[in-house]
């Protein structure tokens, strides 16, 4: 069966947005999901640990796609400009997603314990962006503050992104969030 | 008895934090906390929910100054060094409490869910310090990216300050932390 059916992790987290987005985060089942993708509760669990972590499945993508994109990076480019420049890689992650991101974007809001979720995320991928300019020898000081002001503006921009309807503004709805940063740090 | 000693809530704050220091967080009861405040478990859960929110009691007041700082920054004060003046009340809040600022960091960088729940309210305190840039005529869009970048200053600038000796030093590691921003985004 799998082999017309590839892609299980892809179906169910489909399915869990799907359901989410029809009847509500909280009145969904694990059962449900599996049902509505064709697959079992037992492959369900063999790729998400409980129905909130389909939500954030991306969140590895986009990190090693973020983190690959600042090592990538011109050696010359700023802490701050590596960081924009690294967002190349997750803006074509997401370029197929957009109608999948505006649904979860909607579900996430609805719920305290979800965003909370989401913010530690953007916070521990702060984290891992700020390492990553560090190892492109920023220094500890510039590259917390230039990692955090990039998840600040991808925040920004992916919501904006999220709200309008052209799935191709968002690199440049990301380096609108980026100059108004520009505009509003210049002394 | 109260008469004589007063401030119950500082005093089970004050003992919380010395015994989470002493004998760590996890290891540490409400009772254990009440007796060393000389006050009872009754007394200590009419001021707290929780041992964890002990921690966390300072918060309030933190947002409090912050947002009136803001409201009170010069008419003609961008977005950033509006919410930079704002933080002058809670540097003077800070100022007698430089000691128990260095064990309350130790404290929450030991415990994941302290560091979440940190997280938590730093960026609850972003949203509030947004609105309060809102309500100074600035756009939404540029007061995004300035409490978010106010928030990251005053972290790095706190962090600083409790790695070091001097209590007074707390708003230059801030100004430093907000040179630096600039310096990191500037085009």
């Amino acid at each position: 069966m799998s082999r017309w059916k590839p892609d299980a992790q892809g179906r169910l987290v489909k399915a869990a947005i799907e359901l989410f987005h029809e009847q509500g985060y909280e009145a969904t089942t694990v059962a449900e999901i599996a049902e509505r993708a064709g697959l079992t509760k037992r492959t369900f669990f063999r790729h998400f640990s409980d129905k909130r972590e389909v939500l954030f499945s991306g969140s590895i993508e986009l990190q090693r796609r973020w983190l690959e994109g600042v090592a990538g990076a011109p050696a010359d480019a700023g802490a701050l400009a590596a960081v924009s420049a690294g967002l190349d890689p997750v803006v074509e992650m997401f370029a197929e997603r957009h109608g999948f991101a505006r649904l979860r974007a909607g579900i996430i809001e609805a719920n305290p314990e979800l965003r909370e979720r989401e913010l530690i995320k953007l916070q521990s991928l702060a984290g891992a962006v700020t390492a990553a300019l560090i190892d492109r020898g920023v220094s500890a000081n510039a590259a917390i503050l230039a990692a955090h002001a990039g998840v600040t503006v991808f925040q920004v921009g992916f919501a904006r992104w999220v709200e309008q309807d052209d799935p191709a503004a968002f690199r440049r709805l990301i380096d609108e969030a980026l100059q108004e940063l520009r505009s509003v740090t210049a002394a």
